[in-house]
């Protein structure tokens, strides 16, 4: 599809299918992506096309999962194809906001969650292909289109229920209305200097100790100042894994670690407190992500070491409880697990209003794509803060996206294309497509 | 299928497949399960059937839903039939937690969760057709299937991941030890007397209140000693309703109330206040079933109005939570909702130790038929506490059953036939087929 804004009178234009597709990289033969809790993920992708009755038009998104279960996302973005089809696209590009809400609010889809698991990633999905055909149109990338957005426009887009007592519409519109007049000079700061990134490419469990030293040497030669580390299936090497590596880059790089939920709360003060000597910028995800009160008492018991989670957190009402609970130092959001750009946005506001840094999830497939473009219109239009903070990068399956991310120096450069970077090639969506692309026709796979 | 004990040799006995199909019945043309946040539900069933290679030996499980979206759930059910097909009888039945674990432990599935949505619900029910093919297989009702369990048996069912800081295996053990010298009396006993039930049925919001007031009356006259009401969508409504259904019923009727997640945490507690003198049993999902600190703020404004949740708390750790933080005064389970009848036992065991009583969910279609297994075997194995709580009765679709609900003077009377009594009738299951039943073809449905 054209990259460029097209050019035609959208007044008639009309969203005429939801298209799905499974799609999904066989990863998990090479152990890429191996931690404590995912030993052998395929990388996947349930993909939904909102097509409508411009060739030139579409808007995509998707929904990352790890393999198996791919195609019941791909049955919760079908289902979803009854709300959409028919709809005017400036109907839908002109109010976000209900947009999302006519999906989140359908009632009986609302049992399946509510507002969690696999309906409710699906309407995430659809609803950041929404947010890609407004910016395509707009003929802006994502980031920029955001934060070109009145704080009107912006709060309308977002759903405040359940959050009145943490974070009212008028406290929004208050943080976004002092962002206002820095915009346009954070902006041409951003095109300027990019948006730090860190790396997570050295530190998976699945590494030897030579491979980890030596990606480690190359993220620093590469410019990044934080790598991370997985951890979490054995104390003794997650020791000399995190001794080794600080060894590796010495005291200025930050090194933060990741237990992908491993452990019960009591397992991970007892762990962390042996890996405290090691500087450690941050733990993510020590126990389950439903666990508010257990981050809050690790947090307390291995304090100073900054405790994190939010790649797995499902909603706003549970990141709002984690930082009423003073259970977090830093979150990670992710840009395909909750209800889409609406979300994340009233994420990103809530975690302004709580002085918490945003370190964004990413890697997977895709999601660095997506998620650059959050971070940023945060910095732009909420924050204005960028250099306290970093995108997760991992150096993976990029080449399948039309306009992927470009790293220098450890920094992610502002995309420029028109739309949310979410589409895939013709020719990765044919090869990978399961099970009948070529990629799993050769052996069988997972 | 034949009701009792299959007499077979079950050794060489084997999972062939995993059945599954879309069941929904047309409720929203009646109103009759209309309430603030479900205004026009068609109750459903995506229903699964372990199929052995014994003509008479199925386990039989559903997920409950309320219309759309039940299509999805059979996806979820569909994805796990890998797990399952193949496996022999005899390893399933003696190892449900070695089984349970097997599903929900799938690194790529728990990625669509973890522990939540969908996929947890899919995981729920075909844990739950388990318990069922191990009660038919022991010819005993399943409530005394896992009362006759000793207590190591029913601990190795449990997944104590994310709880040992709240509830270890030993203090499990401990629970379930101290009540095995009771164990045959309160069979005796609840046999003889039955356990009590509550109502929904005179509180839908969609009914007049002359309805209302019929049906309560009918319900007292009925042996109920609880009503509940559907509240939310008018504060006006609200104390108008509550102060006719307590002249009604006079001072010695508890009068529950439900709000079906309807307020933020502020509205709540405004609104409330205002339904204090009614003399309120609990008041039932005051906000987002996530927001656990929420539920803890409400019931610290509005003391000593007892406040409960649980019906959408989708895992063991949302509830372990709840107790934690004194959220709740009392909870409601669900049998279809968490992963299965492992989970339940883990929620039973920590209500008891944090001393806080169970009211069952029940209603929509098959719910009641579940859940009262699991509240006899709580009184049997591990409370003995049957007088101070209730199970939810709604009278609607039992006959939908082959082994339903027997109510008598406000009682769930003990079932005897071997199960779990899930299993639908075959004609059912024909007609309300969705789409393809008869009962879909009469008219457009929804």
């Amino acid at each position: 599809m054209n990259q460029s804004a097209p050019s035609l009178d959208t007044r008639a234009a009309r969203i005429v299918a939801l298209d799905t597709l499974d799609v999904r990289f066989p990863t998990s033969r090479e152990l890429d992506g191996s931690d404590a809790m995912n030993p052998d993920p395929d990388y996947s992708a349930a993909c939904v096309t909102l097509r409508t009755n411009h060739p030139d038009l579409c808007g995509h998104g998707f929904v990352f999962t790890i393999g198996r279960g791919n195609d019941v996302q791909k049955a919760a973005l079908d289902a979803l194809s009854e709300h959409v089809a028919g709809l005017s696209v400036d109907a839908v590009v002109n109010d976000l906001g209900g947009f999302a809400r006519r999906l989140t609010g359908d009632s009986q889809l609302r049992w399946l969650g509510p507002e969690k698991g696999v309906m409710h990633m699906a309407i995430g999905a659809v609803v950041n292909a929404a947010w890609d055909l407004a910016a395509r149109l707009a003929g802006k990338p994502l980031w920029r289109y955001i934060a070109e957005l009145s704080p009107e426009e912006i709060v309308a887009a977002i759903d405040f229920r359940y959050l009145s007592d943490a974070l009212t519409r008028d406290e929004a519109l208050a943080i976004l209305r002092a962002a206002v007049p820095h915009r346009q000079q954070r902006i041409e700061q951003l095109l300027a200097e990019g948006y730090p990134a860190y790396t997570t490419s050295p530190g998976w469990l699945g590494y030897s100790d030579e491979k980890m030293q030596r990606l480690a040497r190359e993220a620093v030669a590469d410019g990044f100042r934080t790598i991370k580390l997985k951890v979490g299936l054995d104390a003794a090497d997650d020791v000399r894994r995190c001794r080794l590596a600080r060894e590796t880059v010495g005291p200025d790089i930050a090194i933060a670690i990741d237990a992908n939920q491993r452990w019960d709360v009591p397992d991970a003060i007892a762990w962390l407190k042996q890996l405290i000597a090691f500087d450690i910028a941050w733990i993510e995800e020590p126990t389950s992500p439903d666990d508010i009160l257990g981050h809050a008492a690790i947090r307390r018991a291995v304090a100073p070491m900054p405790i994190s989670t939010g790649e797995h957190t499902h909603n706003r009402v549970m990141f709002k409880q984690l930082f009423q609970a003073g259970a977090v130092d830093l979150v990670q959001i992710d840009a395909a697990r909750v209800g889409g750009v609406n979300e994340n946005l009233a994420i990103l506001l809530l975690a302004a209003k709580f002085g918490v840094r945003v370190f964004p999830h990413a890697g997977g497939v895709g999601l660095c794509e997506l998620v650059q473009h959050l971070a940023m219109a945060d910095f732009v239009a909420i924050t204005g803060r960028k250099e306290d903070r970093a995108i997760e990068f991992v150096d993976h399956l990029h080449e399948h996206f039309i306009d992927p991310v470009v790293i220098r120096e450890g920094r992610y450069i502002a995309p420029t294309a028109p739309g949310f970077s979410a589409e895939m090639k013709q020719t990765s969506l044919r090869d990978y497509a399961f099970p009948q692309g070529v990629a799993w026709q050769t052996d069988s796979g997972a």
